[in-house]
């Protein structure tokens, strides 16, 4: 009744560990312990209370507190990070890794006793630029949970009844998720950013100013999780953005649609619109080596030449950013934004999100996630793209 | 436009600080600097981008990032942390207390050079215990989901379909949380523990071994989410667990019950009277002063005495506790289990989920929650405990 510990297939297992192993051996740390559920899941394809152990150079050893019936050559069971160093056959040398932006104070100070003596390196960003270039099989991954995504948000007109509210409509844009085997986990790095399962905003809510870096916020249904819907009647006039959950298999991709339940105004159209053109370029212009600061600029342009800059990404609160890497988790490399210092690569997958707020009408916008490839980019997310009628 | 930041009534906020301000003195700890959402939400009623700093004598002050529109006399904008010495009226002292179980360690090692020749002490187990005896106002609150939570499990019977899978009868019961109002979101202290609205377990996936310390696990539907539903058809003879996500207004109450479509064996109904039975002991026994690990012990002379302990608390793998503090989060203080030192408070809101995983079967068992009063217990969860059928 044991079960592998390790669910990749073979070659993509050592696929993964090299590529980290390149880095780290680059950097020159010559082990690292990683503790992150994110990280645990690339390096293993498996979520598990343990850590797993990786040299510069050999195999890894998967170190396990639960569950309790992983079995491998390369599995040893801990109870305690204490018994680290006597689990590992393995000479620690003068430094380790570890995930220090990751690992709370108290668990570092505690590994850094069990390793004392030993210096510690943080090697969060390591493994995020491991993780910022998929491979093939992370890419079909991010592919079929684009097409399960984008047939669900080919529905949400038939899902929409007159008189809903917005949080009316998100549970049953919810429901049909689910049953197409949406996971509804939203992984987000670090642990400050709270949400659940996406947003649908309509009207002025989107103008909400929001605690987090978004473009568009929400008030929510309750104080305690002041994001997204707060029960605000779907009417003529104002516009419904859907940014829903798109985790079907541990990848998630992201999608932006807007739909109306009758006319918009003119300008909410026209700033739609040019969300879709700056789409456009951006399909013929993220290519490997490009900067993603260059990228950002080049939205700006177009969105100062159409007048609509007050609006951007935001109106009474305004996002940092246009768009972010998504795999694993929804806030991965690279950020598209005026201070980044990312060039995008072959095989980055990126959410770009060009969005506005228009003052009585809403959000409007759309988001589409893109592999990055040598010639070409590839969008993973294909409901349609014009504002769509919901009656 | 602008928003109040405190979004307390006066006398609540006041009430809260003064606890945190007396465990603070008591810990001879001259201020602290709050970041942790759910601690921000205690001390405010408010989630934000941000710190709330507490001086123990005195008023908080409220440093927020995001949103841009709070307002207040005790409120101040700042960008980043190095601005706090300078934004704070306050001349800081030998210490300060910092969440050093919760904020990463870069992000302490951060404030640590904001504060630098300033001793940093860990305040993350004062705010646990302060938030550990809940309000008269923070009760209502949790009675109020504990009200909505139970008349969605009354509903459960209705929602089943014959035919229906563990995750297709779970999407049903999601669907009427959220239309009830459910916020969907459980908080978890500490960022390894993942999971999505709750579980439903039918027949043997209960006792999948889980990545956690749960009593009854469940493969999940994808690896990368290791928990709970995993697309077992319900069929008679299998029981079917149902421990949903009870967050309708930032307070969450926590309950289990269990649903059979046709008969099951009568050692399992024989657990799940037993589990009953200790609820009903435990109600008489939780009193302030007595210890959590005493009640833990009569529990297990009760299963031992009934001949079910290899099934207690989990089969393959079990649970090291059989029961929780709730309130924000779902793993507050106090924790019942054998190596626990909390002495049940009155005001303590605890979870009891004293359950068993029968081979065959699957998991039985009852968890209620309930406020832990002078002279008596009050539980807020009041769905019929006896297994119900679905059919």
């Amino acid at each position: 009744m044991e079960q592998k510990a390790i669910l990749l297939p073979v070659d993509e297992y050592r696929l993964r560990l090299q590529r980290l192993q390149t880095l780290m051996e680059n950097a020159g740390i010559p082990a690292c312990l990683v503790s992150d559920n994110s990280n645990k899941y690339y390096l293993t394809g498996r979520v598990f209370t343990g850590y797993v152990f990786v040299p510069a150079v050999g195999d890894a050893v998967i170190l396990v507190r639960r569950p309790v019936d992983l079995e491998g050559g390369n599995v040893r069971s801990i109870r305690k990070p204490e018994e680290i160093p006597a689990t590992l056959e393995y000479n620690l040398q003068q430094s380790i890794g570890l995930e220090l932006d990751l690992l709370s104070y108290s668990a570092a100070i505690r590994l850094q006793k069990v390793f004392a003596g030993i210096e510690t390196v943080n090697i969060s960003m390591l493994l995020r630029q491991a993780r910022s270039v998929k491979t093939t099989y992370e890419q079909e991954k991010l592919r079929a949970s684009g097409i399960r995504q984008t047939s669900v948000y080919r529905r949400i007109p038939g899902l929409y009844r007159e008189g809903m509210t917005d949080v009316e409509l998100q549970v049953e844009i919810e429901r049909r998720l689910r049953l197409e085997g949406c996971l509804g986990q939203f992984r987000i790095s670090g642990d400050s950013m709270e949400m659940f399962m996406g947003s649908v905003l309509v009207g002025e809510n989107a103008d909400s100013p929001s605690p987090y870096d978004f473009a568009m916020g929400g008030r929510g249904q309750d104080p305690s999780l002041p994001v997204g819907a707060d029960g605000t009647m779907i009417r003529p006039g104002v516009s419904v953005m859907v940014d829903m959950n798109g985790n079907f298999n541990g990848y998630m991709t992201d999608m932006t649609r807007v739909f109306a339940a009758g006319e918009i105004g003119q300008k909410a159209r026209d700033a739609h619109d040019l969300s879709i053109e700056i789409c456009r370029m951006a399909e013929r212009e993220m290519r490997p080596g490009v900067q993603a600061s260059a990228l950002y600029e080049r939205t700006l342009d177009m969105v100062r030449a159409a007048g609509l800059e007050d609006y951007y990404m935001g109106h009474r609160q305004k996002a940092g950013f246009i768009g972010h890497g998504v795999g694993i988790e929804v806030n991965e490399l690279p950020v598209i934004a005026p201070r980044s210092h990312d060039v995008f690569s072959e095989g980055n997958v990126v959410a770009l999100e060009p969005k506005f707020v228009i003052p009585q009408v809403g959000a409007v916008g759309i988001e589409n996630t893109y592999i990055i490839k040598g010639d070409t980019t590839e969008c993973l997310t294909l409901a349609p793209e014009q504002i769509q009628q919901l009656v």
